[in-house]
C-alpha cells in the first residue's frame, strides 16, 4: 500500500475527522428538520405492518439499528431485505402492508434505485433516506427524508451514518406516538456526544497505537448495538484496511471462534441492555482462547480482563446508545489509519458513489 | 495451535470427510422421508403470509437460502429475524400470520429454543427443522420436521447444513404447488453429487495446498449463493482457522474491497443465473486491487482471470445450485485442514452444541 500524501490543500483523513467531529449539529439540524414527522404519520394511516430497508455498506448497518428501532418503538417487523429477490430475480412478492426505506446517502447506488422501483410498481409505499434530496433515489420513491447532514467530503461516512440511524429512530418513534420522548433523546445524545468527542479522540488516538500489524479483527455486540459492529468493522476495513468481520456476540462462539488467537483482537461493544449477558459470555470466551480484547460502549467495564477500553458515556435510554458507541469506532479508525499513513478521505480502492451493479 | 494427533481409533477429519461423502444418500433419504408435506400444507391452509427464521452459524446460513427459497416459489416473505427483539427485548410483535421456522440439528441452541417458546406463545405457527426429533427444540415447536440426515459426529457440520438446505427447498416447493418438481430435482441433484464427489475431492486437495499460510479471505456470492458464501466462509474459518468473511458480491465493493490485496484471497461462487453479473463485477474489481481468485460455482469459467478454480456442475435448475457449489468449500476445507494438521471433527474452540446465551 502506498501513504497518502498531504498536499498544500489536503491533510490526509481531514475530512473524516471533521465530519465526525461535526456529529453532534448533524443530529440536531435533522431534529429541527422534521422530515420524518410526514412519513411516520403516512406510515400509520396505510397500516403498514412491515418494514422494508435495503442499502449497501454504512445504509445497511444503518438498516440493521432499523429493525431495532422498528422492532422495540410501533412493534413493527422490520427486516433487512433481500434486493436479489426484486431486482435480479423479479420474484412477485406481494407488497400491500409493506414499505420501503431504501438508504442511500448519495442516493445513486444503482441496485437500491432499481428495487425502491420496483417495489413502488408493486403497491409498496417507498421511502428514500438520503442526503440529496435532488438524486434519483429521491425521484424514484413516493416519500423522502433529507438526511440533512450537509455535504459529505470524506469517502468513509461518518455523519450520514449517524443521521441515518437517528432518522430511523425518529420515524419509529413518532410512529409510536413516542415523537417527543425521541426527539428529546437524541437533542441530548447529541449534547453529550459534544462533550464527549475531545477526550474520546484522545483515548483513541493513544489505544491506536498499538494495533498497526493488525491484519484482521472481529467487531462483535448484541441487539442493539450490532449495527454499531458492523458500522465499526466497516469503517476498520475501509480506512485502516483491516479485514474486520462484525457478528453478533453469539454468532461469535458459533464457529467463528476458532480462528481467534492472539492476533485477532475482538472489538466488543457493550452496553447495557437486557443483552448484554451475550456480550459479556462472548468475550470471555475469545479472552480464554488467547484474543485480545477491547472493550467499548458504555458497559465496557462489564467485560473482564480487557487490556484495551474505549468507554463511553452512557445515553439517556439503550436506543439512543448506538449513537455514541459507533463514535470510538469512528475516532479509533481516523487515529489508525493516520498512523498508517492511509487516507480515509480517499481510501485507494473507494468512490464515494459506489456504482456496482 | 497444536496439530490434531491421529489416534488408533481415530484420523483427524475422517467424520467431516465420511460425512460430506454421505451427502447424496442424506438428500435421498430426507425426500424419502416426506416431512415436509405436512408442513407445506399447514403453512397454506393457515394463509401464512411471512415466514421468520433463526439459527446460528450453518443454520443461520442456511436461513439465508431460505429466505430465496419462500421468496422465489411460493412468494412469501421470509427474513433471517431477529432474535434478540424478542428473546432479549421482549418486543411485542404481532406474530399473527407469521410461521417461525427455527433451525438447529441439536435442537439444543438455547436463544434459538427460547425463541421458539416466545414466539408461538404469541401466536407464531412454529416449526422446527433438527436432526434430533426428541430434542428441546422438537418438543418446544407445534412441527418438526427431522433432518434424516443420520448421525453427525464431525463438529464442522456439512450433511445437516444440506439437509437443512434441502428441507426449506422441499416445504416451499410443496407450498408453491410444485412439489414433484422440486422432489426430482433434488433427487438427480443428489445423483450429480454423487458423481462429482470423487473427482472435487482430488482437484480441492490439489488446490488446497496453496493455501496453508493464508490467514484470511472474502467468500463472495449474490442472490441463492449468498448462503454458501456464508457456509463456506464458516467451514473455513473453524476447520482451517482462517479468518474468512462471506459478503454479497456487491457488499464486498462497497468497502471491504479497501482490505483485499494479494494476500486476501476471493472465493467466488459463480452461478449461472441473473445475479452472475454482480458477482463477475465483483470479482474483476477484486483482480483490479491485486486480489488472488479462486473461482467456484458452475458458472466458474466466467469468472475471469482467476488463477484457481473449482468448478462443479450444472443443476437441473438454479434452485439447485446452492446443494452442489457449498461441497467444493466442504472438500476444500477438509483438505486444507488436514494439510495444516488441524481435525475438523474436534475443532480445539468449538463443541458440536453451543450453549451459549
Amino acid at each position: 500500500m502506498t501513504a497518502a500524501a498531504a498536499t498544500p490543500d489536503h491533510e490526509p483523513g481531514q475530512y473524516f475527522l471533521a465530519e465526525i467531529r461535526e456529529q453532534p449539529d448533524a443530529l440536531e439540524r435533522l431534529v429541527d428538520d422534521g422530515g420524518a414527522e410526514a412519513i411516520a404519520r403516512v406510515l400509520v394511516e396505510r397500516g403498514i405492518h412491515t418494514i422494508r430497508l435495503v442499502g449497501h455498506g454504512s445504509s445497511d448497518a444503518a438498516a440493521a439499528y432499523g429493525v431495532y428501532a422498528f422492532g422495540l418503538l410501533p412493534a413493527w417487523t422490520a427486516l433487512r431485505d433481500s434486493i436479489s429477490l426484486t431486482v435480479y430475480y423479479d420474484a412477485p412478492l406481494d407488497m400491500s402492508g409493506s414499505a420501503v426505506i431504501a438508504l442511500s446517502q448519495s442516493g445513486q447506488t444503482p441496485d437500491v434505485l432499481e428495487y425502491a422501483t420496483r417495489t413502488r410498481a408493486r403497491g409498496a409505499l417507498t421511502i428514500g433516506i438520503t442526503n440529496d434530496a435532488e438524486s434519483e433515489l429521491a425521484k424514484a420513491c413516493d416519500l423522502t427524508v433529507p438526511l440533512a447532514a450537509g455535504p459529505e467530503r470524506s469517502v468513509a461516512a461518518s455523519k450520514t451514518y449517524m443521521n441515518t440511524v437517528a432518522s430511523l429512530l425518529l420515524i419509529a418513534g413518532i410512529a409510536a406516538g413516542r415523537g417527543d420522548e425521541i426527539r428529546d433523546g437524541i437533542r441530548r445524545t447529541a449534547q453529550l456526544l459534544r462533550e464527549t468527542l475531545a477526550p474520546l479522540e484522545g483515548d483513541a488516538a493513544r489505544l491506536a497505537t498499538a494495533f498497526a500489524y493488525v491484519g484482521r479483527m472481529y467487531v462483535i455486540g448484541r441487539g442493539l448495538e450490532i449495527a454499531t459492529a458492523r458500522e465499526i468493522a466497516l469503517k476498520l476495513t475501509e480506512t485502516c484496511r483491516v479485514a474486520a468481520e462484525p457478528l453478533t456476540a453469539t454468532d461469535l462462539v458459533h464457529g467463528p471462534i476458532a480462528a481467534v488467537d492472539a492476533l485477532v483482537p475482538v472489538w466488543t461493544i457493550a452496553s447495557p441492555d437486557a443483552s448484554l449477558h451475550a456480550t459479556k459470555d462472548a468475550a470471555a470466551r475469545a479472552r480464554a482462547v488467547g484474543g485480545v480484547l477491547i472493550a467499548s460502549g458504555s458497559a465496557a467495564d462489564a467485560i473482564v480482563g480487557a487490556p484495551y477500553r474505549l468507554p463511553v458515556p452512557a445515553t439517556p435510554a439503550p436506543l439512543f446508545a448506538p449513537l455514541v458507541s459507533v463514535v470510538a469506532g469512528q475516532l479509533f479508525s481516523a487515529a489508525l489509519a493516520r498512523q498508517k499513513g492511509l487516507d480515509p478521505d480517499r481510501p485507494e480502492q473507494l468512490t464515494k458513489v459506489t456504482l456496482a451493479p
